[in-house]
């Protein structure tokens, strides 16, 4: 049989969510106030967050309850298939068994809406009428306006400007799922028209996104603010990746060598990662592997240290690998990689040697993204082919030396509103930053 | 709950796809011979078609085994699941019960993988080494390319040239998946030239690309051609749809009052509702109602009688619902039913009062459409939302009457790549055709 895959039953979806905050080998540094450089209480982030994603920001419950509200929604589309990848295995020519995670088959398209669908339940339940947030390529902003429909709540998207003309079709299912979105910088907001004056000629980022949108939540009435990555309680909603994964590989009769995810603010690489960290702190010998983008090396380059979130600083210091705050990397075409700083998560259990990273050009991620469309069929994400990329390497290294190691990887999205990218490749228009 | 999906598993997949013909209450009339008028032989059509898809367009068994080969990439995406919307239900205030299986799930994003994959294999097994075909939107030329990629056969699509430069996505898809594709009507076939020479403006129709398809594989060694719906053999592998949603209603404990799908060649509907048709002359009582754009309503408005599949009338004469074979509709944006004639099984049935036909016109099923994303979440391809817009009056006259009928329909694709047909809607300019 050239395809396997593992579909585990809905009645089987995991029920909680793994938070690694307790198990951390040394607890995080704690987050600082821009204005005072003073660890943030919890009850200074309630402008921005609802008080229950700020409890399980900081949270020491290892594992926090899916409420059945979100589990209704998560089983549109969840438990997602595991599969073997036989037939990449077979064009490789390797010994290794390959097996990967199918998260695009959300609505959305990707892994994000497990944590938009719970940000906006939990708004929904404190009363929050309005949301706002920022989106590189759309796969964020997607995510959110499809939660924020659900459950009627108002949301705003500012998309980094390069993103809103360039590759406007994420945009189109904003619009889709009846939110607002504008490009960013925009005049709709005081730091937005700095920018606008200041740099005239600026297609965006995703810092200067982030300072409109928080702005723009502390100065409306009855608005909060969402972030798709970096932050605690997102990887803690991703989890349920690896819980089903974890799951579905006993169904495979397996267990992985190695678990590759791709990273850029680190959710997508938490959520297939983080339970299978846990493993290994109990005494299971495997690797977890972060990839990024050679154009924005974070964990591969990056210093280890508290740093600013967005262009303006008004979001908390984080401790973590960061390229600067005011870093904009490249305009490659994995936009949901293109952050200056990661997860503290992440950024931890990488520099605890618990977690690896790794980085690739764009030019051989599309190589490998287009082995994998025509060899298991399904159209990657640039973001995903990161990950393709490391898994082809890992399963190269075993056809030399002959072990039969299993590697797993997160295919975080599908790649429908990337075309222009993979049609820029094969045209040889595409810079291999 | 809010949402039931219903999967069935793999190992109960229908192992036999559905033959209608024994069971039509007339038998078929023969297609014709297009120089001679005479009914075709099956060895006349050997210069397009494999042995044994001949075998199947015109065999009288009920069920045909399903070869491994093909079931095992079946078992890629499917069996594909069946949801009850329940909060479609609930947004229109119905008493209904409102089912979908959802066929976008396939690498290709619609049902058009059912049929190309089987069409690939038996052209493999019987030493093709190049397959031809026309595509309007891509959906079928996207779901070709596929196939041929999976058993290395080289495959060239000629789309039809509005689409090519409108709708460049699904191009781009086809050659990821390392199909050739250009715009029809070509400077590459005798008839595409004769066509540019005539009418120097043209933006090109499936019958002209269907002529220069046809020419090719008439013309060049070990090639073939292949159609994504209108024969016999196509709307056989599409009927795993249906057989697979009987199971998935057993496991609803309930059964359909009425199935619907939409309709431009007829495999999509053929898919869901063949096997209900039988259903039905074995004695139960539902409706299937086929759903066309009011821009091109073969079925109903079309005269039933021989005709060309294509406009250099180069292929048999079949007895069908059609507009004229010369007829060109206007640019709707639901290409895939933009087709003048209609599958010869389905025309029968809806003559003899099997199967019922209507037809909408295209702002009302973009704005269903978008009822649909913003109450079940996923994006439907504008063919699919035709028939959301027929399950939504269904329900609307439900609620009138009080009735609690079960609707189903096929969500045969996602809409992912028609954005800017969803964004022309929401600038209001998109025309009512």
């Amino acid at each position: 049989m050239e395809y396997t895959k593992y579909i585990l039953d809905e009645n089987d979806m995991p029920k909680k969510w793994y938070n690694i905050l307790p198990d951390m080998p040394t607890p995080l540094e704690p987050p600082l106030n821009p204005a005072t450089n003073e660890p943030i209480k919890p009850e200074e982030l309630e402008p921005l967050f609802a008080r229950e994603l700020i409890k399980q920001e900081m949270s020491d419950k290892r594992y926090i309850d899916i409420p059945d509200e979100i589990k209704d929604i998560y089983k549109l589309w969840r438990p997602s298939p595991l599969y073997r990848a036989s037939r990449l295995e077979k064009e490789l020519g390797t010994p290794a068994k390959i097996y990967y995670k199918h998260e695009g088959v959300s609505p959305a398209g990707s892994h994000k809406p497990n944590t938009s669908i719970a940000q906006a339940y939990y708004n929904m339940k404190e009363g929050t009428e309005r949301i706002t947030t920022e989106t590189g390529a759309g796969q964020w902003g997607s995510a959110l306006s499809l939660a924020c429909n659900y459950f009627d709540i108002e949301c705003k998207v500012y998309m980094v400007q390069s993103s809103f003309y360039q590759k406007p079709y994420r945009k189109s299912l904003i619009n889709l799922w009846g939110a607002n979105v504008i490009p960013s910088p925009s005049n709709e907001t005081q730091f937005g028209r700095k920018i606008q004056e200041d740099f005239p000629d600026t297609s965006g980022s995703l810092g200067i996104a982030i300072s409109e949108a928080v702005e723009d939540a502390a100065l409306n009435d009855n608005t909060k603010y969402a972030l798709g990555s970096v932050l605690n309680h997102v990887m803690h909603h991703q989890t349920i990746i690896g819980l089903e994964t974890q799951e579905q590989m006993k169904m495979a009769e397996d267990y992985p060598d190695v678990v590759i995810g791709c990273c850029g603010g680190g959710s997508n690489l938490a959520g297939i990662g983080l339970p299978f960290i846990k493993d290994k702190m109990d005494g299971n010998d495997l690797r977890v592997i972060g990839v990024e983008p050679s154009a924005c090396p974070t964990l591969s380059a990056g210093e280890f240290r508290y740093d600013y979130g967005d262009m303006a600083k008004m979001t908390p210091l984080l401790k973590m690998h960061t390229l600067g705050y005011d870093f904009i990397p490249p305009a490659i075409h994995a936009g949901g990689l293109r952050y200056h700083g990661c997860s503290p998560i992440i950024s931890q259990l990488v520099n605890e040697g618990l977690m690896e990273a790794t980085n690739y050009h764009q030019i051989e991620v599309f190589k490998a993204g287009v082995t994998f469309a025509r060899t298991e069929g399904f159209a990657p994400a640039p973001e995903s082919s990161h990950a393709i990329k490391c898994a082809i390497d890992e399963a190269m290294k075993c056809r030399e030396t002959g072990e039969e190691k299993t590697i797993l990887f997160n295919l975080s999205g599908h790649g429908h509103f990337d075309m222009i990218s993979y049609d820029k490749y094969f045209n040889g228009e595409l810079g291999n930053e």
